[in-house]
């Protein structure tokens, strides 16, 4: 159900034709109200597709009533005319509602650098406003798959409220976001600034952790809509402690099902001197190819991570550096410690863990191994 | 017969079991004079290998009477013990030729993070001495070589005078060095100030240009002696231009002979505010894998291209900027150009040529594709 899971939503997901395989491309999420408050936040790339140019500008008022997504192209790099068809999209949508296009979001993924086929959307559209019920979500989840190969959906329950929510995604899943559509509803009463600030905080402990090959993308965008349709009124604590965790199952379902990885990685790590040492170690060595390479040949080869650390500006001592994978302590004081031989890298899990002695800060960072199906899926799809 | 090209010089490489295949693993270049200059540049990873430590400390004198080199373990992440075998390697060496150990250089490559079999190093050494000649050069380029196909050396010559160079890498390559080593040979005459001055002038145009898979390695070493035996001065600036060339072939050997690429990629950045602006946008362009990937896969994909340059702090307007592949202009204005269609990545190398349209510098960045012997590579042989 994910975002028809909260009172006041409704969602559909059809095939308009964008995609030429004829699977479902376009989805909508509608907000019934009575409150239409929104938050967002997007890709903190520069080079920015036309849908998330348009969507910036219109969650500045905190208010949205729909979200249309679609698959099967990014507008993204398509210049002005680009952005003309985002626009169009929004339009198209308004007028089947009723409303101003100023409160339609429009999210956009797939290949970069062609135009949408508007005509097809447009046609589209009607159908879909019509086929959008309260229990749309699971159809809304599959239409805005890519290289995805299964929909990412999650819920979590407050007390007499709920937060839904969609993701998709399965490659250049990194910071700042990955690529990744993600839609959150809730039926909570909240307020605009609490919204805003509880998807912050949700997503910068989770979505911006994740980091499955480096890569940013043009289209990342992460939509929270409340409808207030509970009546219930929540404190940002326990909203938060709820969306968070909402954020944290899709996270972990988009890693789960990232292009071609036959490991999923937690690099925790501690004794930094500064959260911002943590992450960026932690990041370091989840972009190390070489490292990557050598989860997905199950060799624990903490010589790698210990490359990957000195080239990062933070705060430690090389000969104060330890490693451990799967609790196997494989490096002590940067140099040798229990036997590599002890280490099973064979299960999906990866555990990997630093400790730089030089504060009492720790993050996790959690990404993929570089394995021959990554390759082959970003050789063969264009995105 | 590179290293022992100019005139001066000696080298041996032998197999001294280091390596359990039986190759080649022990190399060594001495300069018999009646100069004695040296200088050298290393890793600027922060996680030292032992003969990086030892190196960087006997340099400083600006003289060096020998180099010794193995292959078959990096000696990196060893400790204290580790920094002690590398001390034993070059008093071994020293009591051999009868010079101090502070003369003798020492460089590792292979496996971080496992003791070097010192017995075997010691008793090899008499015998790389003795048969240290002047036509030894190939065989110490060979001792050095790991995952490399074939030995790297290169030859320029000046008025009167030599510069010759072997080099070994073959992943890894990276920025501030690649994982090479690298051993230049000279017999003109040059002042210590100015030899180093022309290193770091060379290695930065060449070497520093490199980057295959973005990770930088613990023990990268590029040294430079001068004996004088031409008994020819050399003024700076056709030195400089000489090692240059030497400097340049070399670093075309280990982007040929990278890991797995089925792809030579130059990306050539130009219209950059700075010349920093256009490093960083090149090397990131180099390291996005997404871009590596669709190259392997003969894909245009100058989205990836796009979508890597928006992560980067460098000053451009993403509507301004353009990409060709192979002379085909598939992005113009930030937005769709030339079909990609007419583009060829068939042949083994790709030149990428970013324009970002933000003023008057350039520059041109090394690296290769991604491909499934990359991982293959990278996954069954530790390093």
């Amino acid at each position: 159900m994910s975002v028809t899971k909260a009172l006041g939503f409704t969602a559909a997901g059809i095939a308009a034709g964008i995609k030429e395989n004829g699977n479902p491309d376009l989805g909508l999420v509608r907000n019934l109200g009575p409150d239409h408050t929104a938050a967002a936040v997007f890709t903190s790339n520069r080079v920015k597709a036309a849908p998330v140019l348009w969507s910036e500008q219109v969650i500045k008022d905190h208010k949205l009533q729909a979200v249309i997504l679609n698959s099967g192209g990014a507008n993204a790099c398509t210049g002005p005319d680009g952005f003309a068809d985002t626009h169009q999209t929004a339009e198209t949508v308004a007028a089947g509602l009723e409303i101003g296009a100023i409160d339609v979001a429009v999210c956009s993924t797939g290949l970069i650098g062609t135009r949408l086929p508007m005509n097809k959307i447009t046609e589209a559209v009607p159908t879909l406003i019509q086929q959008a019920t309260p229990e749309g979500g699971a159809d809304a989840a599959r239409a805005i798959m890519t290289t995805d190969t299964h929909p990412k959906q999650a819920v979590a329950h407050g007390d007499g409220w709920v937060i839904g929510g969609m993701a998709k995604g399965a490659g250049m899943l990194a910071p700042g976001l990955a690529t990744m559509l993600v839609v959150i509803t809730t039926d909570a009463v909240i307020g605009a600034d609490d919204l805003d600030s509880a998807l912050r905080t949700a997503t910068g402990a989770t979505f911006d952790r994740l980091d499955s090959d480096g890569c940013m993308s043009t289209n990342d965008t992460v939509i929270a809509m409340a409808s207030g349709a509970s009546g219930v009124d929540v404190s940002w604590q326990p909203f938060t402690a709820a969306l968070t965790t909402v954020c944290h199952e899709l996270a972990q379902q988009l890693l789960g099902d990232a292009e071609g990885a036959s490991h999923q990685i937690s690099i925790n790590v501690r004794g930094a001197a500064s959260e911002q040492d943590a992450i960026t170690v932690g990041r370091t060595i989840a972009r190390n190819n070489l490292f990557k390479c050598a989860v997905f040949g199950q060799d624990p080869n903490w010589g790698r991570v210990l490359a990957a650390i000195g080239t990062t500006d933070a705060i430690f001592e090389p000969d104060h550096l330890d490693v451990s994978f799967n609790k196997i302590k494989v490096c002590i004081g940067g140099s040798i410690g229990e036997p590599r031989e002890l280490v099973d890298l064979s299960g999906r899990a990866v555990e990997v863990e630093v400790d730089l002695h030089a504060g009492e800060h720790e993050t996790t960072i959690w990404t993929n191994d570089l394995t021959y199906d990554y390759v082959k899926e970003n050789a063969e799809y264009s995105s």
